[in-house]
């Protein structure tokens, strides 16, 4: 492997002036547990080839052939199909950091060979515009042209970073030329103009600081403030202007609306210009963005995007379950915002978001065995939603790819002299301090299935090593070196500081303890009124109707005073640590008969039963049954 | 006043071979109450001139005179603004069947004028066709020339009823003919088409009834035949073929879906078809889509559609109460398919409906001042949503005017001796059985604020009253005839028949004793877990949080236990009857602090107090605050 593989990150903020935490390589990590070690297998070895396949039997190659004269055949699919191409690109090229894989660099090869062939000689790049609209470039900013440019930047970024080479970079780079010369404050003589899908931002800054171009991020700031004046629309097509964000200036928007993916890449990607430009306004206002995006509109799984309509944001406290949209995408983009503010902020709330979000609202969206995938991910369902193993528009599956393909890169981060260690997962580690030393790491745990997480330094060295206390463990932690107890003040939801001089072998335990927790929604969350969720860890859980021996989730009632247990089922679903449940089933839901609403009678008797939680992330991996997170409470 | 006027009719079946009941004259019944008769005094006063103001103002008359060449402007608002004059023209000719009105007479002289000289020769009759898109009549089956037709038909067919004039209905006529000439049977040398917003086809029927044209219903019988082939699409735009109810033949349709208003204008027009060519099958088919969409798709206010996406139903029990849609126009049309059906069935369940969703759905569409309107009709609110003057679309206000300006047609029917009494509200009427005699009727009550009703025979004779006891009536019901209470078995929901030789002054009174009552709804409805709704007679009830002293809706708790207390407040929103309750506040969500969820905890004190629910007609006529129906259960 190159040089440039082993600073293989995901978002290298080492040269960003004013961001605290610095990444550690994707290829630094090793994971070597039985959770997400299987799935970035699978994510290798099934999703990445498979995908491969669908972008050429679905013509999304075939766009770039035709696009550079070897084929006559029409376009295929949607104005944005470039950008499933590069996404996946972006997949591909991570999943090499953790070694060599001949098929999947001949894919490789494949794409950025059409790619490049298919860029005009000024740097232009999109197949929807490389024939017979040829004429139509820059015309309507909803047609995706600069988010399909982000995402060529962003897999750039990452195939450069993982193999050193350029070739890719080079189109990516003609490419951001193209747009710095042509889009800009009008008094430089240029066009005004910005993205009606935001991406471009961040990618523009990624490139940015892989190249060392300052330009690109000026772009990305120049992109960042256009909007918000109304300069974008009409038309809106059949949204309103807050849709594509362009209803305010970024620093005056009140609370994160319209389209939600949209939305977040934009705020992921203001975060990156504010970390390169040292703005506290701009940051002030995405530290408020985000709370309050966190207070009041996101589903407990860490979904995003309440509304089908418009795969919107909803108003405050609007999120309904059956209906939630609740793209991948958006959890995603806000696993990729979050990283973001906690390389500005380091506080560990962004990493409990950033585990939780992959664990309840992204990994839902593949399937266990890599191959279909949900691009709407509700929180109740009749049965009838299903993965599928693609989309007409596939935005989701290749950024779940990307995503597990880069995972190792969020385990840490390093400042000075100190290790933060965001995630938990069995692996081995060498992780480089800024003044130069190596630390080797290794981290033994059986979690997300329990908490028992021990960590060997093997390298001697006065440095500090922090862990990540989940703001969930909140009784009953502990943490030892060498088996002695520490008397650090522990707090839930922030980072556990051990600093001393460390001997080859020194053994840190945590205990997270990992009680089934009943969680309730705040009141103005009308379906969850007089319900709980239940949880485990960093895992939510619910229940399928296969589950529940004929009763209706919604007759399920879980008693104030429930007993419950974790127990290990290692042939369910790959392997999962269930919750039982001492439950109350409400039968008097097959007494109703055709009404709709009658007079309220008392209560049927309860009939107990023994019930079983799975966690969320595995649900609809089975035949098809109804499926609820939020149950009744009794 | 003219023999045609005595001859008033909403939906005049007499002739209908398949109709059980017959109507009565709007003109028959004339309110003395002090609940509907201010209502449609305001509607004729202040409602009917000011949107006939409104008409012109926006151009919507301007658009007739410019197709006609009196002026020449561009043509103004959306492509289905006709229909609002049409619509408007309806209301105002019921207004007249109560007297004459020289200033809506003058109105209405002015908008038949207009839309007279707009016709063209051949018949064909619509604005937006008439100048620069003349060439592409019937070419985009959504740019509703068929729906504005059928509202053309309608207001015909109320202003011939109410004034025996025949202008507007030539003018409907030729359209009509011209419509038959141009669509039909293929085989028959015409073309295929049907609407594709539902509305022509209950319109012509109605036309056909009202001119002995059979030809008008073999068309709406073609209109109804037509669609559920998938024949209208594509391009449905953003929706699925099932928002124009192309995706099943109707008989195979097994829910109602799709857009609300196009959807139950459909079925309340198949079921004119129904009543005229006996069909069985599709009667059936028609019952159980009314049954269905009853239990498993209507708000408790009565209201339907509770997507704002495509203005839809949802699935079954999809029914969110602050993001309902449930458009005012929806329920006007529910109100029009159950009389339909009950004309054709003499089901008490159809009347009931009508009344509820009179009271609790329609009612609320306008304000008490008559001149602001809901389109919306949501059942929970943060205070935002308030009646406006107008819309772009303005489907809704003279949907209201129409229906206000002809209820006294909806208080009885006849058939062979006997006299359906379907609604309750003091008035005289002068009911003309079918056998020609024409029995005089007084009825006496403060219903809906009361259940003491009291009705005075005027006219001696054999013949047999129906009184409807509505199906919340389950107890406690008694009726006497001069004193002497009856021994009839009272059944909740039915049609209670006193069969007698009356002599004048005959006094029958009706006891529907009207307890506060505590709603529930099927489980399956997710927001309304753990939730009441409250209602008192025919009306349902809310909270408004002017009321609350300071409390969110949202931390209302009704014990299980909670005393209930009907009060008269004669100065509150024009004189109505609270319903207070000695509830329990629940503070703690002033504890949540920006969480969205967390652990549950035991719950806090709850704090008693009074608070005051007032009916849901009337909410939003403050100042603006939160409101809500369904409340948290304690």
């Amino acid at each position: 492997m190159s040089v440039a593989a082993q600073r293989s990150v995901v978002v290298d903020t080492t040269g960003s002036a004013f961001a605290r935490l610095q990444p550690v390589p994707v290829s630094a990590v090793r994971f070597e547990d039985q959770f997400l070690t299987p799935r970035i297998r699978i994510n290798r070895e099934v999703t990445i080839p498979s995908q491969f396949e669908l972008l050429e039997s679905t013509g999304r190659i075939d766009n770039f052939r035709r696009a550079a004269g070897k084929i006559a055949v029409p376009f295929q699919g949607l104005y944005y199909n470039d950008s499933d191409v590069y996404k996946w690109l972006e997949a591909a090229a991570w999943s090499l950091a953790s070694g060599p894989d001949p098929a999947i660099e001949a894919m490789i090869d494949t794409a950025i060979t059409e790619i490049a062939a298919a860029q005009r000689p000024d740097g232009y790049l999109n197949t929807y515009f490389a024939v017979e609209r040829a004429g139509e470039r820059w015309t309507n900013h909803d047609l995706h042209e600069m988010y399909c440019a982000g995402h060529l930047f962003q897999a750039a970024v990452a195939h450069y970073r993982v193999t050193g080479g350029t070739r890719l970079l080079d189109v990516a780079c003609r490419f951001a030329d193209h747009l710095c010369e042509t889009f800009g404050p009008e008094e430089t003589g240029r066009r005004f103009g910005t993205d009606g899908h935001e991406e471009v931002e961040l990618a523009l800054v990624e490139l940015g600081r892989a190249t060392g171009e300052r330009r690109y991020i000026e772009q990305a700031s120049y992109f960042v403030h256009a909007r918000g004046y109304g300069r974008l629309a009409p038309p809106y097509g059949r949204f309103k202007i807050d849709y594509h964000q362009d209803h305010l200036p970024i620093r005056e928007i009140p609370s994160m609306v319209g389209h939600a993916v949209r939305a977040i890449y934009y705020t992921a990607g203001a975060t990156d210009v504010a970390a390169e430009e040292g703005d506290d306004a701009l940051l002030a206002a995405l530290d408020r963005l985000w709370a309050s995006m966190m207070a009041k509109k996101v589903y407990v799984t860490g979904g995003l995007g309440a509304r089908w309509d418009g795969e919107a944001f909803g108003d405050d406290y609007e999120l309904p379950n059956r209906r939630a949209y609740a793209e991948t995408c958006a959890a995603i983009a806000n696993l990729m915002w979050s990283w973001r503010l906690l390389a500005l902020r380091g506080e560990a709330k962004y990493a409990d978001t950033i585990e939780w979000t992959l664990y309840n609202a992204i990994l839902p969206g593949i399937a266990l065995d890599g191959r279909t995938y949900f691009y709407q991910n509700p929180l109740e369902d009749d049965g009838s939603h299903r993965r599928k193993p693609w989309f007409g528009t596939a935005c989701c599956p290749p950024n779940v790819a990307r995503t597990l393909a880069s995972l190792s890169g969020y385990v840490y981060s390093v400042t000075d002299r100190t290790i933060w260690t965001h995630l938990y997962a069995a692996h081995s580690a060498d992780v480089t301090l800024p003044d130069g030393r190596t630390i080797s790491l290794h981290q033994e745990t059986n979690y997300p299935w329990d908490g028992e997480i021990a960590i060997t330094v093997g390298t001697a060295g006065e440095f500090a090593l922090r862990l990540r206390i989940p703001a969930w463990a909140t009784e009953g932690v502990a943490v030892s070196v060498n088996g002695a107890a520490l008397a650090l003040p522990i707090v839930a939801g922030e980072y556990l500081e051990i600093d001393r001089a460390w001997h080859a072998g020194d053994r840190v335990e945590l205990h997270l303890p990992m009680p089934v927790r009943r969680l309730v929604s705040h009141p103005a969350v009308a379906e969850n009124s007089g319900r709980v969720a239940l949880a485990r860890g960093p895992l939510l859980y619910c229940l399928e109707g296969l589950d529940l021996g004929g009763a209706a989730t919604t007759d399920v009632v879980i008693p104030s005073n429930a007993a419950f247990a974790a127990e290990e089922y290692p042939d369910l679903l790959g392997g999962v640590t269930v919750v039982t449940i001492d439950a109350a089933i409400d039968r008097s839901s097959a007494d109703w008969d055709g009404d709709l609403y009658r007079a309220a009678q008392p209560q049927n008797d309860l009939e107990s039963r023994k019930i079983t939680a799975i966690p969320y992330f595995v649900w609809a991996n089975r035949e098809a049954s109804p499926m609820a997170v939020w149950l009744r409470e009794g």
